[in-house]
């Protein structure tokens, strides 16, 4: 009923960042919360903002980020078109090298659809 | 009344395009047409899918890129408060080194305003 | 007798992209074709091209691109020595960062050797 | 007496970022002001935390950044020697693309010397 | 009492370099050596030389750099302050994208500090 | 008769690297060497290697190296046909953000071409 993936890595990025919150200064938690905050609804709204956020990721190729932006774009109800068409332009900004990454991209996308 | 930013970069890149596809063949051409098509109306909205670009461009730091959004964001009746958030967004992922490439984001915007 | 790392990395990309492929529009079928055209033989043989592709994939860092073009260089009949001096100019271009990525397409290069 | 290069590159940057600040928001406010905090003398000596910041932006290959730390690693009182082994260390990571950025890296801190 | 982390890659490491140096010819055994160098004590301490190697791969999100890095920090008595600062630097040029890399730093950073 | 885009490069970067001489030590002085060797006829012919760090620094979009291989290559023989497929490659594999370094390369390669 879950996706294993998304479950996998939640729990995988929760654990590390209880390392990194144990000796983060100020600036790392600041930069963390800043974060947060980008992705927040305003004159546009957060579905989009993951949305582009997911194509950043595409294009500079951390999975990590991928896979944190495609499990939040499903939360926010984005459509297999919606998420089609900015992969598609993640893909045309960050070129072949690009495609191992929109594959697991869309392993995660596919799990999450099926739960 | 015109922006001379843009007008200056939207001839370079004219004359230097002839010039490129006065040698290009079949790979080259379609990648062109490729990368013209991703951002046309869609489920999501040309609009969107330029300010996407944006982001991007932004996040990976391609100022003839980022002055190219720049404009189709404007000519697509992006407002201040969207250009603002999509660059907070391109800023977050992009880092510090997208601060300078954020600079001159910001002067071809404003040149863009004040027509 | 074959190369398991090369054998697991085909199986999962072939995995994989029979699930993007369950999702992809028109954009991300013509960069598949694109990227696959851009290899073959023209006035540069296709030998060439796949050591040209695993050169940028070193130097960009993809160890999933480079295992793709480790492969096609293995069956286009590169030598040792062509690839040796291929894989200098990727750690030349790529630096230190891709002395990992250097390692491990070794590591298939040694394995598709031993067959 | 002053360096040309520095003084050019302080006035534009301070131009353009009177734009930015004129429609930025929270997050890009907050970004600028942690990208500021994190050179701050503390446990390391500023002077060491600039000269880290060359590294990365040589590495990065940022020549609005670089010029930016070439500047502080010379307020900071960095010697010739200092600046030459960060400078190594950047190109080595960096590598050969980053040569053309280590040159203008070497022709502000040049002209900074003779002042 | 060892640090599993670090031990599995140190000899992940070393096995994947024999089979490097069976094939390296010249210019990759000279970048091997050039690498090894630019770390060496000089007009900056290795211990400094270290965490800027560790600032520049996390800047450029190589975790096998960081792993490295990290080790040798560790090993030239580097604190948990200093290393914190040097991380919250390459955290500010590395943006977001380097928070997944930040997290694994400090997961080998933890684990080589409870051995 | 000759390339003023070319020549306007060499005269630079020859300005440039003489003062990088000037402060440069043993690491700096190595990694220039190394670079100029792994492009010296071998295996394979050096206006292979030259298409290759063509092909990378497209990839990379290091405008300077772009330059400094379009002349190699000019120089080496290289036909307007192993050029464009070369730059194909660098396309496919760069993505869009390489389309304005591929607009520059050509811009200087015609110019070679029209001597």
């Amino acid at each position: 009923m879950s996706s294993k993936i998304m479950e996998t890595f939640d729990n995988e990025r929760a654990r590390l960042n209880e390392i990194v919150m144990r000796y983060a200064g100020q600036e790392i938690k600041r930069f963390y919360s800043l974060d947060h905050q980008a992705y927040r609804d305003g004159a546009l709204p957060g579905k989009i903002k993951e949305l582009m956020g997911f194509v950043a990721s595409l294009a500079l190729r951390c999975d990590d980020c991928i896979k944190y932006h495609v499990g939040e774009c499903h939360r926010s109800g984005v459509s297999d078109a919606e998420f089609e068409e900015a992969a598609a332009i993640g893909l045309v900004v960050g070129s072949s090298i690009a495609i191992p990454h929109l594959r697991r991209a869309y392993e995660a996308w596919d799990e999450l659809k099926r739960q």
